[in-house]
């Protein structure tokens, strides 16, 4: 069968480049377009995106990353986008691509990352995350697998917008990529003009937390010149509008282990003499937070840079699902002392994401096991530094009377500290940012937005997720979230997907920027 | 090769059942009888023990389980023991063993457990758990592989006190039951008689919790007539001198399961709204032990029965090496407040074996997990009941503020509790057993270790571990514990092993016994 790049570019390289019509199209109209020639190409579409998330794309999985970009190239190329790889060692490259619109006077640059979250396959509904499976609702629906349909000249449309694409980065964030290319075919076919010119960022190890991507972003700065930077990543609201953000939170990861006896030793001869690192680990972390979910740790909530009134009116605007997602996701009581959670996102969070000692269930022994892991992370708010903030979680720790370390612990250490911890900080962290929605670029895109979807999107001054976006505030560009994809996506667990209503939406967004934004 | 069995068959059979000498030799002499045999026969003696740990025996792995047993009748009947199998349904069976002593007065009944502990593979050094594997040491102590030597005319005692054998059950609690063999057959080469009738019980599903043992042996109470008891199950004192006990703490296990969301969200843009489940299962544990240790559940203590005055005088003989087993353990400070290890396990202890949430290190996840699981066990002492002990549990966990489940709680036990904790008790929980060192067979089995063994024996009101002695008990069976192997076996985790020297000893122990116990 032949590969989809390659049907692309004998698809579109015969058209114009940039062919014109005589009155710009509407907003409305734009995605009118666009919808037009989605309902005709669904089948190509969805085949270009599932041949994509078919490449496994772990940042670690160096072959199979740099397979990812290879086949981005392809992808870019076949729409006559000029492109280059920054190469990184050992890792998957930035994928860079420039399309020049000659009437144009401004530069869009459009961030999206090609790797995706590590996976366990065993815990994916299908047990194969890079095998894209098609179904006609969410497998918590009771969405069942069905066949990828192809459209003919009878049938066009002829995917349902409940329908869900499940694999590792459907959502996050391959899908919100191939939207973008979609969306340029759909304004050629139409014969629509950018009005911007467009470059494209993509990176290969967002997941890993980016550690290349200023570094390689500096060599090449030359290329980056623009005056906006536009971010797919990240899922769009709760209540299934579109949203468009201002800010990010940065990240600080680390993990705790505590230590018991140098090696496990029977419970019975020896629990309740031998220190049990699970206790030690249980003490520590019921320590850091309070019942409601305040953090604990000394100078947590110091450095947040305070919200200005139109942040805070936006905040206000916002909906509020949160009693609906309550009942969704079945619990009873937030934490947060009764704030609503877009509130409790404008604060650094501390989170447990994972615990580990020896084993449970079945494969449970009876010993005192010789160690317990936690991993953690912690969400930093603009004006808070990732380095302060580990160093507040250190002062807080010896605070509980552990001796600390970094390196496994020495036979002195062990026999000379009666609690002893070893903290290592993950090499991913970085701070949040977060761009004024005053700017007359912020006002235009939030307006063409609207326009596009009459009038429902969200608009928030900041997400709770973390994308190194203040690389690109380092380097001067002005950055505005628009996601696209559904909230409920998975993203970062297993069983990922995305709900095809949001992706063709998300095509008539990108379709509407491309053709009609000006400031 | 011939099977090691066929090769006993064929040397031992021709020998009269019980030859008879003038006059009995002492222990001493009995011991120095048996070393002899053994040194002669060293490279059968590994090869039979060596044969018996290639079987996997984990008690829930039926096919495998059944092949032990068939592989025992076979051990036991190449002795001319009188061997039937005590079915129990989809489980290993229990062997059962008769071999009379003519001129015998009192009858020995011999416990011990040819099931083992689930294995991990990956965490042994080896990797294979039921490929054994010989080493010149201790691995902690750069123990290197070797080959198995062989015995010929000009080499005896081939094999090094030190070697250590490594295969799961390689101590507990295979072992014991070939050095027992091994007994037999060296009183028979040395012509020496049995001076008691003597009885086996082996069981297969001792590690997981000996389920159906009581039942099994109910209903063959006619086979189980008998003055003693013995078991040979658990490990020497860690002095490395031999022991005698005298009563065995009873086990409860349980495991915890806290609740966050229904699935696992994306922790970034939900971190510290959506409950964690982790910090809800760290508060829970640690409201469970002070630092020090002590179990802060309600009423924990109040159903010990205090030692009596002999017990009380054999805790103050026994060694005290607490101070070295830290060093070696490496750990600064151990529970208990002061009080010593021995005098910790005449009380209840509660150990936290495992914990689970999501994945740590490089498998970790951003997530808010969906569920955090902590398994914990419990230690009985003499006069605790396991039920009175779990609703105390469960009561304490409530006081926290929990509302508790046994089974995964419903959409509307979520929604309606602030606080959800799953309890699931193990199906393997029972009492504790203790036999009064005053009785005159207490008093004699004792004083014979020590002339075996140049008085160096300790004696041990209750050892720390949990054996279903209270089935014996129940039976009215006076019962004593003679363990034979080293401590530091690793007993119940990886790379189980097997000192060599205690388990020669350990078969000149059991030849004295039968050779020479009366009362």
């Amino acid at each position: 069968m032949r590969n989809i790049v390659v049907t692309l570019l004998i698809a579109f390289l015969p058209y114009p480049a940039f062919a014109q019509k005589s009155t710009p199209p509407s907003p409305a109209q734009l995605a009118q377009e666009v919808r037009e020639y989605r309902m005709d190409n669904e089948d190509r579409i969805i085949r270009e995106l599932s041949e994509f998330l078919s490449i496994p794309n772990i940042a670690s999985d160096t072959p199979n990353i740099q397979k990812n970009a290879a086949h981005l190239v392809e992808m870019l190329e076949a729409r006559g986008i000029e492109t280059h790889l920054l190469p990184i060692s050992g890792r998957g490259p930035v994928v860079f691509g420039k399309l020049i619109a000659p009437e144009a006077k401004r530069t869009v640059i459009f961030y999206a990352h090609y790797d995706g979250q590590p996976v366990d396959p065993s815990a994916w509904t299908d047990g194969k995350p890079f095998e894209p499976v098609l179904r006609d609702a969410a497998i918590e629906a009771g969405g069942k697998r069905m066949l990828f349909p192809e459209n003919s000249a009878q049938h066009r449309a002829v995917y349902n917008d409940n329908w869900r694409i499940y694999a590792r980065s459907a959502s996050d964030d391959k899908s919100p990529i191939v939207a973008l290319l979609a969306a340029i075919d759909a304004l050629r076919a139409k014969k629509i003009p950018l009005a911007v010119n467009l470059k494209l960022v993509l990176e290969g190890e967002e997941e890993a937390g980016s550690p290349n991507l200023q570094r390689t972003l500096l060599l090449h700065e030359n290329l980056l010149g623009g005056d906006l930077l536009i971010t797919g990543d990240g899922p769009v609201h709760q209540s299934g509008r579109p949203l468009v953000f201002f800010g990010n939170r940065g990240i600080l990861g680390f993990e705790i282990t505590t230590f018991g006896p140098i090696r496990a030793l029977h419970s019975g001869h020896y629990g309740n003499w031998a220190p049990n690192p699970g206790f030690e680990l249980a003490r520590l972390l019921s320590s850091m937070k309070s019942d409601d979910g305040r953090v604990l740790i000394d100078g947590f909530y110091d450095d947040v840079v305070p919200l200005g009134n139109t942040e805070k009116k936006a905040l206000e605007e916002m909906p509020n699902n949160d009693a609906d997602l309550e009942k969704e996701l079945q619990f009873a009581k937030p934490e947060g002392g009764g704030k609503r959670l877009v509130e409790l996102l404008q604060l650094p969070s501390l989170n447990i994401r994972g615990l580990r000692s020896a084993y449970v269930g079945e494969q449970a022994q009876n010993i005192v096991p010789e160690k317990a892991e936690a991993a953690l992370d912690v969400r930093l708010v603009k004006g808070e530094d990732p380095d302060k903030k580990f160093e507040q979680v250190l002062a807080h720790i010896r605070k509980q009377g552990f001796y600390v370390t970094s390196a496994p612990p020495t036979r002195e250490e062990r026999l000379s500290n009666p609690h002893v911890v070893r903290v290592v900080k993950d090499v991913w962290n970085y701070r949040a940012s977060r761009t004024s929605m005053e700017l007359s670029v912020s006002k235009a895109l939030v307006q063409l937005v609207q326009d596009t979807t009459g009038g429902s999107a969200v608009v928030a001054p900041t997400l709770g997720g973390s994308v190194p976006m203040y690389i690109f505030e380092d380097l001067g560009l002005p950055w505005i979230g628009v996601p696209i994809v559904n909230y409920d996506n998975h993203q970062h667990s297993s069983d990922e997907n995305l709900r095809l209503g949001h992706f063709w939406r998300g095509m008539e967004i990108y379709g509407a920027i491309l053709a009609d934004l000006n400031w």
